[in-house]
């Protein structure tokens, strides 16, 4: 074993150095496929560790039915289903091709990717464009609305904000918009609202200079301005290209990726590589849309974790106290509760993310697996909360933690690795 | 004296009343003489209580200068001067003629104001717009580049927004902005980024529809993304309608306008109508803007203490705790000093304003003068600084108190007319 640090904690300092010093930006909207050449026909990217489609939830399965009509690849829901249950469809974990998925995460070859390039080190990461709220893809639902308003994403919205993003010079600077939005209540998760408007201001100008109709260039900003959540997926792919950087550090005890396939929950660690510790799921608790109720929630899916893995999401609920309603987590001095909780679990601050509400303490940086297995503290994560049954949607929003197991088998094995006791 | 409510208690419930039901909607922006029929050739309105030219302190006069040189009632500064001090030019207080406006005030003819309707009542109110920041005339400044901007405003800027607004059915709501922007970490007198990224938002669509050159949209769309506290002229309209119609209850204590003309604090109170009490005014203490200091401030000047009025800028300190550093007013424990501490002089909270950082608490709401002298705390102001000197600009920005001898003697008065001691 090749050891280039002398401690730990020095290749844990290395680990959060990589991530203080990356420096995203959004640089294209591309068709999936363009970016990531395993995304043949009938192969599908999915949120989370490996799973089989038959072990997969009712949201992910029902993102795989709409995937494959809005690919063409069934004319209908059954010929959609006899494909999926006939093992007629590959399936590769996003994370595996340098992707995140938000809920099901199910990507395929059409679909338009945010493009985000770590100029730090030159990686670049990739996640699909948030479709808004009511039905939708990644919630599990796959009616007419839902493959329409793909379609125009494919067509109009994607190409329309790559056009815009090429006539600025290096492309949109990640690092100096998120820091304005922390200030602003925004943990990044459940609440992008400031970073959404930001982004909005920020491509306007070339929107409006882009060869784009005027129908096109109205419908585009007008869905950007009502989809308040717009940034959620931009975040995922900048926080997926920073922890990407810092996962070129082979050592350490810093958790790299957290993930969930709505059965197990998956993490990745510094010094374990590509190895994937995994436990079983809990189910987010928190509040629900009007007519629906916790015996409905799905269990914890989705790529998004990786915003607490980066430090942000239900690790800085102190920056959203506007979103502890939300998600059900009480009042201000909750909110304060968890990040102060959080901080317990994390070696440093990201002074580069200063959180006015946490009197301008940086957000968490750095989830160590050994304060996580020493305090039994486990990482909180604001999620959205899908039906259990394929084809309803969002139901609600809540927290839900990640389980210790996962935790506690990265421990083992770093231990092993390293020769020791743990 | 006809006296409608029982007691001074009933009288204030009602005034906050009409502060609450209020619906405030920016229905266009127009020349200022088409709103406000005294603005004739050589009248200006100025900020605070009346003023005549001589007693102005630098910064007001200097806008008096860029005023009539953008009105072109005189060909250069000397000229302009030589009108100012031959008493040919008029002034009116913006409060007498239902407008607000920013440090100086001076508001001619030709500028363009805002134009916010509160719906409950009818009534409007007039600012105009926010010009950005570096060389502005509302700090005092009046080189070409700042006449230039002015006309920009008049030609192009206040046209497009008024295409636009007239496209909107009864034009922008306020109170929704408003509401949104206080959980966003706005205090709406020194931080108004969220709120201005809300209003770009809402008004894009229809900037995109209205009949306007591709050139000047994409620099209106620009100006307004770029222009941070571009709101607060909206906002400053949006409380003086609001303070208006609550000063249709011509009783009770309750505090209906807070200004400065850079000599005087003015204030109004409910019980005592068009009344001012004034006193002299502080000046602000801050931070600095590189290369000035505190011996170069001008003393405390401008109607957007309306804010404060209405209950936010100073008073709702906590609602955005990202300003407290921008105004040298320390960190959040400070910021939540300060809103705990206006609470004590205020007999109500706007539960339209919840703050997510107060836990929820609404804002501060009915300034009440007997508790104001009762207690001896005065409200605080978030202000920028002018430099002392005509021509030179903003140099920072801080807090200042609205001085206790305007509450003292309105509250005289008030026992006067009550025919009781004090």
């Amino acid at each position: 074993m090749t050891v280039q640090y002398k401690t730990i904690d020095e290749a844990n300092q290395a680990v959060i150095a990589k991530i203080t010093e990356s420096q995203p930006f959004l640089i294209d909207v591309v068709p999936a496929k363009t970016v990531i050449p395993q995304l043949k026909e009938n192969v599908l990217l999915h949120a989370g560790p490996p799973i089989k489609y038959s072990d997969m939830t009712g949201p992910m399965q029902g993102a795989c039915v709409g995937a494959i009509l809005f690919e063409g690849w069934a004319k209908s829901e059954q010929e959609a289903i006899a494909l999926l249950e006939g093992n007629q469809i590959e399936f590769i974990p996003c994370h595996h091709v340098n992707a995140v998925g938000p809920m099901g995460g199910i990507t395929s070859a059409n679909m338009m990717v945010l493009v985000v390039e770590n100029k730090s080190e030159g990686n670049r990461a990739f996640c699909t464009m948030n479709e808004g709220i009511g039905k939708v893809l990644r919630f599990g639902a796959y009616s007419d609305e839902v493959i329409e308003r793909l379609q125009w994403m494919r067509d109009v919205l994607g190409p329309s904000l790559s056009k815009a993003l090429k006539l600025m010079e290096g492309g949109l600077n990640l690092n100096v918009l998120i820091a304005k939005a922390i200030t602003m209540g925004d943990e990044f998760h459940q609440r992008n609202i400031a970073a959404s408007l930001i982004f909005l201001k920020d491509m306007a100008p070339y929107l409006l200079q882009a060869d784009i109709s005027t129908e096109d260039r109205t419908r585009v900003m007008k869905f950007l301005g009502d989809t308040d959540q717009f940034f959620l997926n931009i975040m995922m792919a900048t926080c997926k290209a920073v922890m990407d950087t810092a996962r070129t550090i082979q050592e350490g005890t810093i958790v790299t990726a957290m993930t969930r396939n709505g059965k197990e929950f998956g993490i990745r660690v510094s010094g374990m590589g590509d190895e994937w510790f995994t436990a079983p799921v809990n189910t987010p608790q928190g509040l629900f849309f009007s007519g629906y109720s916790q015996d409905e929630a799905n269990s914890d899916i989705g790529d998004s974790a990786i915003t607490e893995t980066y430090g942000v999401g239900g690790m800085a609920m102190i920056a959203a106290p506007g979103v502890t309603r939300f998600v059900g987590a009480g009042g201000f001095h909750d909110a304060l509760a968890v990040s102060d909780e959080m901080g317990e679990i994390c070696i440093s601050n990201n002074n580069n993310l200063p959180i006015p509400t946490w009197d301008f303490q940086g957000a968490c940086l750095g989830i160590d697996v050994r304060k996580v297995v020493e305090t039994g503290i486990t990482p909180l994560i604001n999620t959205g909360i899908a039906h259990k049954n394929a084809g309803v949607g969002q139901i609600g929003a809540g927290t839900v933690r990640a389980p210790l197991a996962c935790f506690e088998k990265a421990l083992e094995a770093l231990a092993k690795k390293h020769g020791i006791e743990v």
